[in-house]
């Protein structure tokens, strides 16, 4: 796991330019804000679940980068002023804290754009329907169907009082299309058929769930020092959240409850899925 | 021209979703800045060239669509306030004053991404391989390496004094970038071989600088009626821009003359190119 996470960090270097040009401080911060830290737990979802089909390690990595690219312009984008207005993030100012507004905007706008360029690129598969098919589903996952669609309602859910279904789909569009994406992306990258991409799709869900619940507690309960960015800020806005709705105590027994759910998806699957089934676990446990 | 105008027009309704759900704010923000006005001056260039080589309509009309979200979404990002500040854009409230910063933000974010899903979709063209080149060539246009590195350029050119081979590159990135695809999408749609690519390049390159001169003069000699955006800007702000370099009759003249050799660029095509070469002639003359 160590490996891989070393090689997704290679390959985002090789795909973020470092050139000296007037507006090198784009690629400053481009890679200020996607090539240190964070829990690349999309990336190892591409891997994992593109290993289990067999996947070319090459077009695996560069998808991993990709998904990886729309993330970290997901947060940047959403820790801005405006928006969510965060100074920490991964332990080190935001990418506008340490640049500024503007710079952060468009270093998100480049890094979107990126994940496609990278996409759709014949590096990434030697089967051209299959890179489009890529492209076409990281943007439905991406976008005002997606998650950008879900932070859209995040931002009006400081207003509302939203139940628990408002909340679960706006959770799933917000982090679980990306999410699901990156497992469906390994069934795509190994022209896997059904019921694989059924079951990775149903894995993802679950996951995504006990993912977000997991961090709305640790919203409450963590601290800056272990989740590496503001904490309470969810219940300091009056923010509709999981733990908000169900109690610490339903909410981390629903996160435990989706995390077996999940693992029950990969039934299908030999050993080749036990990281996937670890990883579930060890989702609802962290401290950070 | 009427009807393709309206086509595209069209087309981008159809591809905006309208449906009413909590994020409906959303979807109501990217209508607003994509469906009304604009000079549609890039739809038309990708379907006069796809027209020099009879690539079928629907295929045309889709990636015109896609160059004209990213056209609105870069015109988002950019008039907002920690940006160029711009309350006017043709006609109207910019975006964000007409709704607000943050959901300007997600409309720009969710136009880019879509205008990936539209290309990468089957109903753009039959061939799997011509759409990942469309895919691969708009983000570069549009990325880092283009349109976002060309802006990122001008957030710096109000304190630095340029001369003209840092402002063209600057507008090469910035608006050339963009409209070199628009031209260069007709030949990919189309099949078309060498040297037809590189003659619809050469065009685009010259018709991109010209426009943007055109565009100097304009905030220079242009009202707010005429142009439906504040003038003066440039000036103000103490931008490097053509005129101020060349001064008014040079850049009038160097602009018609770029319009001469994009035209020149279209000798190894027939009369179907006429309304290619027209266009060069009025971007020049345009007093809006």
């Amino acid at each position: 796991m160590a490996t891989a996470e070393a090689q997704v960090s290679e390959m985002l270097d090789r795909v973020l330019s470092a050139e000296t040009v007037p507006e090198t401080r784009l690629y400053e911060s481009m890679r200020y804000a996607t090539l240190e830290g964070g829990k690349r737990l999309r990336p190892f979802l591409v891997l994992q679940c593109a290993n289990l089909f067999d996947g070319t390690c090459q077009g695996s990595l560069r998808t991993a980068a990709a998904v990886e690219l729309v993330h970290c312009y997901s947060l940047i984008h959403d820790d801005l002023p405006v928006m969510d207005d965060d100074d920490l993030r991964r332990g080190r100012p935001t990418t506008h804290r340490q640049f500024d507004e503007a710079t952060a905007i468009l270093a998100g706008d480049a890094l979107l754009t990126l994940s496609f360029e990278v996409l759709a690129h014949p590096d990434t598969h030697n089967n051209p329907s299959v890179r489009c098919d890529l492209v076409l589903k990281l943007a439905r996952a991406a976008g005002s169907h997606g998650m950008v669609g879900g932070q859209m309602i995040d931002l009006s859910a400081q207003k509302e009082s939203f139940g628990i279904g408002e909340i679960t789909r706006m959770q799933r569009l917000k982090t679980g299309a990306l999410i699901t994406f990156s497992c469906e992306a390994g069934a795509i990258l190994g022209n896997a058929i059904e019921p694989a991409h059924e079951a990775l799709r149903g894995y993802a869900h679950d996951l995504g769930l006990a993912f977000q619940i997991t961090d709305d507690l640790l919203d409450v309960e963590g601290t800056v020092e272990e989740t590496g960015k503001a904490v309470g800020k969810d219940e300091d806005a009056g923010k509709a959240t999981f733990v908000g709705i169900l109690g610490r105590d339903r909410a981390r027994t629903q996160a435990s409850l989706l995390a077996d759910q999940a693992i029950e998806h990969l039934a299908i699957f030999d050993e080749k899925a036990d990281l996937l089934r670890s990883v579930a676990r060890f989702i609802v446990e962290r401290r950070s």
